[in-house]
């Protein structure tokens, strides 16, 4: 078997970390180059405190870099200001990027998908690399059809500044897409302390809880005539993300288009 | 063993009628007697679907009917307007009131009080004759002087009109009492969905969800470093209140004070 | 819009109530009939403890009674015993049946299909009319293609004599259609106390919890690195069944083959 | 205010170094001396990788250590070989020892409990430091006063070799000391898969599940007459323990007799 040839860029951060770690467990893949901004000229054996792996870390991604490790894909985790350099780099290289970054607005996105039609070169963006989190959403817009009544509960750790969740607000989206218009609960319900029914998106509610020692989970509740059914994920640390970016390099490696969205590589 | 001599007013409604079935299979028990304003006349076995159990159902109370069954205790589900007149009725007859009718106010409660200190005949009033949900509410109470991180989560059918439950912010109230102050989360944090951070009562977020097949539930969650403790409470029918009445009947039996909450009751 | 005409057997029993209540109920269904062995010329409102509503229940079903009524479909759940003459007399009779009593053997079934295919007359029969419980099982199968780590936890009421349940059992065979084969856990983990670990069908556990209160509940969860997906289902009343009972007649009444499990009625 | 002395031995394994970076965020603690066998001569705040602390790694425990650092109480997270040596030590220098390392036996424990009656200095040990865990237990003690059918569930990490879990069972050992009792479920029923009704101790079912992404977990859940009592502890992290040694450091600074079990220093 042919190993995927992959370059992660990013790869002395917390999740840059993960993924070389990740991929080095990996029997079909192969890590051909890594690079950092503050970490270049150590081997990448030195930052995850394994011994000598025979790669140095680079300094910022050029595409020299990508074309001499003959790279089939570039996994990014670096940040919003460099993402959109480092995709255009890969594309120019032939090189299928698969972005984990966040901050990619949609002109960055319909750059990026103007330089994919113009290269022939794939790419791949993705908002959230939890599967377990895909599936949830999923099974919620499916339940949707059958269980108009539904309500969101996400739990994050005390340190998160905005509420409710960017996974919450896409699953609402997701539902939307299939529930019939409909208004839940009493018509003349009251709330005696304000905000107590939580915020309201499309009808739908959605309760934020923040408290320590949660890390990032969320419960979709339908209710039903006598019957609930429950739909929850929990993200209990950084390895969640793992088989989703391993899911999206194998797959991505095979593109020659732009594609937005794990759930494309899900059956 | 001497038994314990009940008469039930409001025994046609749909909780005296629990209260009477659940009466009937205490050993240390005997129904005695038992009203109801729109059900006169008829044998209590009637209203049952059993065999006939040779006790007619009287209107409304009256001190005669609690002297003649020679009462200990009367058991009122009636409804707010009869309340305070069957409490009376049964203090005067040195019957001991059991009320688990809602709707009376601290006037009412203030008038009882003097009754019962006049007439030396103990009584007792209970918001909620949940035996499970008592004991949450005070193990949330113990849980916050270590946890004073809380928030609440209440799920009721969508017929109920108010948010957020009694029992939630009688919850709140009690942990109140332990809890040093506290802000919560983090300072910065905000709402890109109105509401989406519940409901603030002294600090504690309440989030009341609404959905139907759902009947009476309640998780309050204790966030800490890296744990999180939650207490969790579901009624799932009316039977529910039975163990509670039936401790509220023993104990009740014996009072010569008013005493105000089943936790009392509870060791 | 023409609407369904629904004939009830077994209309006397907790199910059959339930049942012909709730086509009460719907806009596009008529009660045209309904038998009862025990409950024989009684008007079907004094059942339901409604006013008349000019159906008078006839004895054990006959063809004849499906046939003056018009019956397009005939809703059965009567018991073990009568099921299979009632069915035969409603395909012979040109009427759908649609089946939610236990109790048919595959020797049962094949009688079925086989006057199904002589008469052209479709028939419908289901194990599990509750859709939250079907929805469960297809996520779960969908969710084990990707999280072949699952264990799964039922909860019934302590009256329940078999465990694990049907519906677990059922859960673990379609996942097992799909799940890669597989050794849950440490090769060395062993049991202090014997069944702590569950029943094992198939590689997967199964653990059963009788509790009183509880209905019939159930977990499925998914353990990954770093995350958990779980999906569970709460049946809290006969009304479960109903949603899936009516989408059964829409459906069922369409029909001109034999269909088993309310799943082919999803999209 | 004086600031509690605190000495940390085994302060390079995982917990040690969680223990000294929680100690140096007390205001009422000082860090005096830690000790760990193969991190001798580095500064402390080496293996901590911040900036150096002025505190050297001592090798293996002596007396002498304590002694010139003044320590008031000794944090040991070694290991079962060196955990009674350096309890000794501490003892014989007048140092209330903190024991977290598991691993003492009934000898060893009466060994130190002699120590502690001659020298008069106080000793506590805990085989478990998470307060949650510990609340979780207390709470269901109370609880089974009134609920006495009660069923345990138990999830752990697939690594985990034993089932049940030690908590479980402590949780078992505490609310058998309470309940009444009691033959739970229905007397006929019976497995159709072994193990699937999980294992009995003392009449209490306890179910263990292991799976890839759970760390500790355990919910009790309590049934009665319509309704349920769930009480659930979650350990996310290390981190979780650490509430609980500050405690015991604070308590424990004051102790001169032998004191077992966080319990004792909760209200």
């Amino acid at each position: 078997m042919k190993k995927i040839r992959v370059f992660v860029s990013g790869a002395g951060g917390k999740m840059g970390k993960e993924v070389v770690r990740t991929i080095l467990g990996q029997e079909d893949m192969q890590l051909v180059g890594a690079s950092d901004a503050r970490q270049q000229g150590k081997d990448i054996g030195e930052i995850l405190a394994t011994a000598p792996l025979g790669i140095e870390i680079t300094g910022p991604l050029e595409g020299v870099h990508l074309k001499e490790s003959r790279a089939d894909v570039l996994v990014d985790f670096t940040n919003p200001q460099s993402v959109l350099k480092n995709t255009k780099c890969a594309l120019l290289a032939g090189v299928v990027p698969i972005l984990g970054t966040t901050g990619l607005d949609e002109a960055d996105i319909a750059e990026i998908s103007d330089l994919v039609d113009q290269t022939k070169v794939g790419a791949f963006i993705a908002p959230n690399f939890a599967i377990g989190a895909i599936l949830m959403m999923r099974f919620a817009q499916e339940a949707a059809k059958y269980f108009p009544n539904v309500e969101i509960i996400e739990l994050h750790h005390d340190q998160k500044l905005d509420a409710p969740s960017g996974t919450a607000l896409k699953t609402v989206e997701w539902i939307s897409e299939v529930r019939k218009p409909l208004v839940q609960g009493h018509p003349n319900e009251y709330e005696k302390i304000k905000g107590s029914r939580g915020g309201d998106v499309d009808g739908i509610h959605i309760h934020s809880v923040r408290l320590p020692g949660f890390i990032a989970h969320q419960e979709v509740i339908f209710g039903g005539l006598g019957q609930a059914l429950t739909i929850r994920h929990d993200a209990l640390s950084r390895e969640t993300y793992m088989p989703g970016v391993m899911l999206a390099i194998r797959k991505g490696s095979q593109l020659s288009n732009l594609v937005i969205g794990l759930e494309n590589f899900l059956e």
